[in-house]
């Protein structure tokens, strides 16, 4: 038994998952044709009170179609240093959107509105790219799954109505924000000009990312989707395991929530752990110390049958997943707690 | 019952089909896991005798990677008034890959040594874009289904050699040359640097295409696919539809083009028709008289049940595919030959 | 004594005109600080009856900065195949607005309202670059020095209104149409979204160009100037040739013309001259005959003192200039007619 | 008496600098031709060691054209994160070279081998852009003027060679290191693949930078010159500006730093000034209180003929130059320590 902890995105879908998607009617996309997609499309849209909605192939397409969407060459993008959008999308924001980046170095990946308004360049100073929109991730991968509250979020819209600035959410794992604050869909709907969700993470399919918008700007991204090579044709049956896991998925989320909680509970017996980071949602990252480097660490739990991924060079990431069982937690524990540290 | 002509990328997965993808074996691709996506790749590589394959999308995304891949910004690319990846992809070889393009005006859509040389500029002249990729289609689309022969393409790589350019294969529907020429897809392998194959035109599948080329070319290739958002996860579902398709859909493509065949003789019974492209492939493009715009006959059309596609002012595209019977055809005549031109 | 046609670029700045320049008063106009390249900028959006100016380095940068400044990256450019935009600034609609062309073949470069038509695209085609912008060329360097007329731009104008379009001007040699129809500058002024004018050609300056445009479009514009590297310090220098120059060199472009007419009633006595497009303006393009190569006849007149440039296999292109006296002339005749036909 | 310490840029020509300028013989430098612009290329890479110079501009434009000549779309270039090519050239690192930045916070600007090598990545990681280029700053403007040796260089150099990164100096105030360290401009031209040095700063020219490199980096940035609208004509005015400069006016940058010194000595009496950087070549960086604002101390400045510019919130900035006078020092010290501070 492997116990795969690196990421939320290995999941396989569940047999009823597959039975929707090969019972779904499909048609072409590229021409507009597919039902399935089509109704994927505007079940997300309604479900956040937003215009339109577009299904993609991931959740990289759906922030970058956003960023170039809301931007123009020259313009300048502020995001936390850890934010997904400028550490993992292969320097998507220069060469998608010609865009500069503004790196704010928040609390374990959040930004504030104080943070935001020390990037705020004077339009009339042609030395500075010019400031056009602010990127949040919630929850923040790379701060270990901590999350912003619609309070938050309101007072940050604030400062970008101030200076006309954009605001875009990076939600690849937005629904596991929502699941413990208990916030309303609608009130995210309402606070930002664009939303991406990953349906590929914790909701267990296997392939796709929701972008939601204005109506103009579902548009706009659905034309640069197309120069991007990301027009697809018979995409119906994966937005059927969409639609599926939008039904099904969203409050089992809570159940990878206490299992996060419970490895926290394996790590704190482990003598080479030094420090875990709170664990608020699915993800676990922890600190090894300095004469342990993650990757060794990492090679050590492989051989025990435990994949993790490495966060920094004394940090280790575990992540909570549809595909993880209870008996698997415990054989980790045995596997851990015995034969790693002692 | 629908005549649908319009393109051979509205088709439907077989049961077949169907059965292969939902016993496919998944994993996720973006960490290299997926066995499926693997499969095809190698299969796909095998086939042509060249290194590596990705597999992405879109045709659209296995051009424009190839196109960004061997081009720099500021860089030429000759390519005919009428391929697709200058008239169908958004301007992605501006956008994309910040290249100009030079026009050449080949017969029907298709280039010759002589057309190309007149569009290779001096590298050391600052006012001109630098030549550097010559890109072919394959039949060519907008050429009405045409197709090159492999000695043909030889004269060309020639003319390529000498001035150091590089040559790409928009091979959307290479399989339908290759049916009518029978060449081997070796000699395909050996002339262009790259090639791009669609899965989801005449093979019949729902997604796909694959882009072949050098290991090092497929390496950055899928470092660009990444910041395109064309990474994708459990793939595998699509690929395995691609591995199908490679094995089942490729010879049927005759019956494809003797459709298409049985078509033109439907046509040049229509007084309305004034002229038909040879056609040898399965694309037929037919020319209307001056006081007949194409887009009010695909309307008249569309209300007898028969869909295709304005292909210019006075021109009309119909395409045979997977998804048409020849009761479909015997239909199509009858309603055409009675009631459109009667 | 050489007498040099290669351009009207090559021109050395008159004692009156190195006088002005010498005795201006400058400023740092990276800081706004250069009174002279104010002045300047001021003078000539009044003279076009246009909100702003910006005082550049060069006519492709005043051109470039009009067309990025006018798109975002996916939209599509008309202009003619012929035009200095497409075929000598180095690929840069690509490069520096990522936009793509839609190439007309006007009758010596010039477009028209039909023209225009054919290559506007429906924007909600996202297999489409958007249509945007408009670009004509006045006179035209590669049709010979042809212009165009007010009424003939203004059914131009029409056209773009009707689509939304943008209509820009690379008016390189602009004051040469205008002192030939004696048409106002403010009527340019008044159907142009921007005008970019040379005063390093027929004019005489040593170096720079000016960009006119709404002032929204200018501050734009300027933005997108500093991050080309065109920002620059004590500019007075050449501004003040430039105000000179808009004083002094304008009318007198009528003794280029005659001097070009006289060129062409040479060309016509020599047997190896096929054919001379009409001489509009200062610019004579002739056509030698098949067996005759544009280089080897470039390369014999060299011998002989005389310098033009290869503008086509078989074309020469000859521009008169300041620099030109009536004696090099008649010395030309001599040595054409003399030693290379003879 | 205005004390204008802006910038050192904002310096007006000398007599001697004017004469040279006015005798300079000119050519068309986009046809190669002016000979004036070849000398002072010729002596600018002579002087380095270095194979070949490009006079453009401004010194932006010569380090954009390093950057994107250096790296393609999708490269990462590791820099500080007060360096002039991130924070003042508009955001070109993305629109020019579509290149993502790492961005090192080391000490007054001064990178180090440790800060580099933690933003060096894998280059089979498709998350992250691909490391390329490291950009230094010498001396560093943000960091007060603080200066790199030729040891620090050469261990940077190390770790470059060590990745296959490429080095690349923004010298815009190179010269106001080398006469404090005493260090040969040979060395560095061994240290860099390329090196930008402004002559309009301490130098004292009008306007200009060159770019020095290898022949091909030169060739190729003379490529993208022209598409950036860097091509001038009779820029040779400029250039003899820049000859004479480099002849006559580096040594006395000791002067500039001297006076700079006695600058810091007024401030210290200040008691509105809490702190001064080190003071190592002609800049002067001063923090104000926390309740006083930059902007209100600038603009009290003014209104007593000082002029200096804000640096961050509580930071001003003065820079010493060419235009300066012992007796502005002594003028400026009675101004502020009278009427300021008390």
């Amino acid at each position: 038994m492997t116990i795969d902890l690196r990421s939320d995105t290995i999941t396989q879908p569940t047999p009823a998952m597959r039975e929707a998607m090969f019972s779904a009617q499909l048609g072409d996309d590229v021409l507009g044709d597919d039902p399935t997609v089509n109704a994927l499309e505007a079940k997300a849209a309604a479900l956040f009170g937003m215009e339109g909605a577009l299904f993609c192939a991931s959740g990289t397409m759906t922030n970058q179609l956003a960023i170039r969407t809301h931007t123009r060459p020259g313009d300048d993008v502020i995001c936390d240093y850890l934010s997904h959008v400028y550490q993992y999308e292969g320097g998507g924001i220069s060469v998608n959107a010609l865009a500069s980046v503004s790196l704010a170095h928040g609390e374990r990946g959040k930004l504030t509105p104080d943070l935001i308004r020390e990037y705020i360049y004077s339009p009339s100073d042609p030395h500075k790219a010019l400031s056009r929109l602010v990127v949040l991730e919630n929850t923040v991968n790379k701060g270990g799954g901590c999350y912003y509250t619609v309070p938050e979020i309101a007072a940050i819209r604030h400062v970008c109505d101030e200076h006309g600035l954009l605001l875009h959410l990076d939600g690849a794992r937005l629904f596991n924000a929502l699941v413990e604050t208990g916030e309303p869909t609608e009130a995210y709907g309402q606070l930002f000009d664009s939303i991406s969700i990953c349906l590929s993470k914790g909701l267990g399919c296997p392939v796709g990312s929701l972008l939601l918008g204005k109506a103009d700007m579902i548009r706009q991204a659905r034309r640069y989707r197309k120069l991007m090579g990301g027009g697809w044709r018979q995409a119906g049956f994966l937005a059927a395991a969409g639609i599926y896991a939008l039904d099904h998925h969203v409050d089992r989320l809570k159940i990878d929530h206490a299992r996060a909680r419970k490895i926290g509970a394996i790590l704190e017996q482990l003598p080479e752990v030094e420090e875990i980071l709170p664990i608020d949602t699915n993800i676990v990252i922890f600190r090894l110390p300095a004469n342990l480097l993650a990757t060794d660490y990492v090679a050590q739990l492989e051989v025990k049958g435990i994949r993790g991924v490495t966060f920094g060079k004394h940090l280790v990431r575990f992540v909570t997943h549809l595909d993880l069982t209870d008996e698997m937690i415990s054989e980790m524990e045995k596997r851990m707690v015995v034969s790693v540290s002692h």
